[in-house]
Order: C-alpha cells, then structure tokens, then sequence
C-alpha cells in the first residue's frame, strides 16, 4: 500500500549510523498497513448495546488489541531479535538493540465518536534513541513518517512529501494545540492557560494528528501531560525529522512524567518552557 | 459531483407541503460543489508571513469569503428570489418565502490547523423553518443532508447511505461532544460541566462535524453555546432527519441566544435540559 522511503545521497550519513534502518523502515510500513486493515474495518461500525459492551464487546477494543496483535505477528516474522513495547500487550524483550513502541489506536475517544484524527503510532527506539517515527490516519490516506533523515507526508501511490515545519519565532503569533484541557491537573492546567492566553489561538482535540500538523507547518506548538511513552515515542521523530523541537516541561528529554512540548521554534518552546516548568514533574 | 437526492414513495408528503424542495435540494448540491472547489484550494495552503497576513492575506479569511461569493452567484442564478443570509456578506432579501443560511466555512480554527473536520454549512427555511440542511467536509468527500424526508450521508459517487442516530437513553451512557470548553461564559461552563461530569466521555473540537457524527449514530449529545444563527441552521435538518432531537437550553426553539443541545433522544435532551436551563439566556 505503501512505497518503501528512498534513501537519497544524504541517506548514506543516516544509512552509516543506523545500517538496520533502511530495512526497519520498509517494517514499519508494512505494520502499518497490517494494522491500518484491522482499524478502518471497526472504525465507524457500530457500539452494540450497553450490556453487550460490558461482556467485552467494544470496537474501539477490538480494535486495539487486534491492530497490536497485527503489528506483533508481522515483526515477530520479520524483527524476531528486536524489543516490543505495545499499549495493550505490554513489554517483550529483545537483543539487537533495536526496540519498538507501539500505539496501536491513539485517540480511542476520536475513532468512538466518528472523527477521522485517531492515528496508529509505530516508533522505533536504537539503544533508547528515538530513530523512526510513523503516524498513520488510514481513514485519510495520510501517514506521516520521521527519521534522523527528515519527515515526509505518505499518500497512497502518490509522491512523498517532504515536511518541514513553519517558522514562526513567537508564542504571541503561535497556533496551540492539545487535545483536551481535561489532560491537565490543576498546577498543569494553570501553567497551559498561561501560554493559551498568550498564543494568538488554541484549538482543543487532535490527540497525536496535532504533531503531524506542527511537522506539516499548521501548527506551531502542542503541550500535552498524562502521555505514555507509547505515546510519545513515534512523535519525536516526526516533529525533529520536519525541523521542530520536541522536549519534555523542562526543556530536556525526560519524557516518563508524561508531559511533552512540540514547537515549531527553540524560541517558541523556550517561551512556553518559563510558564510550564514550575509545573513540570 | 454529488448526485441529486432521490425522493422515494414517501417523499411525495413532503412534495406536497414543499413542492419546491426537490428543486431546491439540487441548488444546494451546487451550491456545495461551488464552495468546495474553493474551499479545498486553500485548505492546507501555507499562511504566508504574519506582516502580510495584517494586510489582509489570511487564507481561512479568502477562502471564507470567495467560498460564500460562489455559493451567493450561483443562487443569484438558479434561485433569485430567495433571501440569503450568510457568514460572510450579511443578510439579503427575497419574496419567495424561501431563505437560505450560509457558513461557508464552519470550524476556522480547524481550517487554519490542518484539522479536516471544518465544513461548509447550507441551510434553508421555508418561511422561517428550517427545511434542508447541508453539512459538507469535501476533504474528507462526506456530505451530509436532512430534509423532513430523512438524512442521508454522501460519499462522491457511492450509494447514499441513510443516517440514524443511536438509541442511548441515558446521559450516563451518552458520548458528549462541544467544539471547545472557552466558547462557554462562567455560569454556562458550570452547568456544561455538570452534564460533562454525568457523561460516559466528553470530547472537544469537532464544530458542526460533531453533529454530522451524532445523525450518524456515533455521538449522544452535543451542547454548544455562542452559535450564530448562520452555524445553526443547516444543523437542525441533518439531526432531526436522523431522528434526534435539537432545542435550545431551555428545550425550545429560541436559538437567538446561541445555546444549543442536539441529542438522540428526547430522555439524553431533558437530563441535559436540566443542568442547562439555569444559565439558558
């Protein structure tokens, strides 16, 4: 469904650092097509009767185990040697260094009520560095890819699109996204309105769509709390690999409090960093 | 590029008490098919430079109006005595009784964000009641339609496909969409909150695609507050056609306030009623 990335001349820098990823990257693909023929077959169907749904019966479910499940099975064939960290499956070792981390439904209140934005996040860790990122929106055809090499929008057969982020240098022009105000604690609440206040406008309900709109040049920073790792792990890729900025409230890279920053700009983050890191865990 | 609503056996009750919708209702798949060539021209273009942007170059702000100016030549042709009263170009008059209700692009927000659940809103009313309405997202190539008939939901060429909404009949089974907390004042955030809290889940950020989802079956209740009459009218048709229920917050009809509940049964409407209508206006 999906054309293998080529790797250009600059590829072979990548290509020398990371020689198991060209072909890890033709994994992820064809994962993400495993998992894209589970999703799109629940997405829109409908929720049995109440009852029905506490005997286990809910697709939003359904689909998350079966799209995991899909996703494991394909790299147990294909990266029998690499590390797994799924959503609904847990961890499963692994001794090439290699880890994957897997999101098989992000977004599970988008794909329940109908809206197109829910994503499956494939990420891929080398010794614990995030390397390749994939967010993938079946519904739309679209499926946004990261590597140390840069980031590209995927439709269908069409032709790659390189994605680069916009620059915009102040918070005061910036364009913020998070998916609800419900993510946040009190402290953490406080500490976004600040910056909500700040930014030019605030748009609420994206769940990981909103990192690929910064890494598409729409949008000029999200702040989120409460993320898994499972998460986050394919959006670092995505937002550095089109230029942006991705750390955690304090402006580092300790991503297991769950509170993140994606910016368009290191002036932008370090903005939004001075209201958000006395909330930062 | 969308084909004209069939009216079936039981459409011939409706052609006698509106022996001129049929005609009507082809105008608005025109209508709709003349805004989305301009809509999808802007959607995703890159906002130029901030300095310029001041000077007018806004491309949710071009593609609004140069969308309402293609929807009002089109009517001027194909139906002149109609009154319009659209989003962008105010109120004209007409003498048929007829009055159509344009927003030609609902969801700016999600417009400039890259979000493609903006839409492009076609109301009408006979003689003050709304009539038809047109929920249009030509990104995603779903169109929804209400007439008294029923709501159908089209997709490019396929066969429509008829809408109902879901049978919850409790708030504490009922999903909850709002297009964002801040479009609330104190008093209405606090009786929303209260519905929010009896709801099985709540999301945000969805404008009037949430209630396309609720006339699919997917969402409960919407309840919004702050709406103009231009992002009000095109809903009502779609959600009743479904079989919902649509009132203000006092369970009337009185949409001047801009206080709105959509829901799919009268039961989710009046618990919902009953935290609202203390802050309705």
């Amino acid at each position: 469904m999906w054309p293998k990335l080529r790797f250009q001349l600059k590829g072979r820098v990548m290509n020398a650092q990371f020689p198991d990823l060209p072909n890890r990257v033709a994994i992820a693909h064809r994962a993400a097509d495993a998992a894209a023929k589970v999703t799109l077959q629940w997405f829109h169907a409908p929720l049995i009767a109440d009852n029905k749904r506490q005997d286990g019966f809910d697709p939003v479910t359904i689909a998350d185990r079966d799209a995991e499940t899909a996703i494991r099975a394909l790299l147990a064939e294909e990266a029998p040697d690499d590390a797994i960290l799924g959503e609904e499956f847990g961890a499963s070792s692994g001794r090439s260094g290699w880890r994957w981390v897997l999101d098989p439904i992000d977004g599970t209140r988008a794909f329940i009520t109908g809206i197109p934005l829910w994503t499956t996040l494939i990420g891929l860790e080398k010794d614990g560095e995030p390397v390749l990122g994939l967010i993938d929106q079946p519904y739309l055809r679209e499926r946004y890819v990261g590597t140390p090499e840069g980031a590209q929008l995927l439709r269908g057969a069409e032709a790659p699109e390189c994605l680069h982020i916009r620059h915009t240098e102040k918070l005061t022009t910036a364009v913020l996204m998070c998916t609800t105000p419900h993510m946040f604690n009190p402290a953490e609440a406080a500490a976004f309105q600040q910056v909500s206040d700040a930014a030019r406008l605030t748009r609420f309900g994206a769940d990981a769509y909103a990192y690929a709109q910064l890494a598409a040049g729409r949008v000029d920073l999200v702040i989120e709390a409460g993320l898994q790792l499972f998460d986050i792990a394919a959006l670092i890729p995505v937002v550095r690999g089109a230029g942006g900025v991705f750390t955690d409230w304090r402006g580092g890279q300790n991503f297991a409090a769950g509170q993140v920053i994606a910016a368009s700009s290191a002036g932008i983050a370090a903005e939004a960093q001075v209201a958000l890191h006395r909330s930062a865990r």
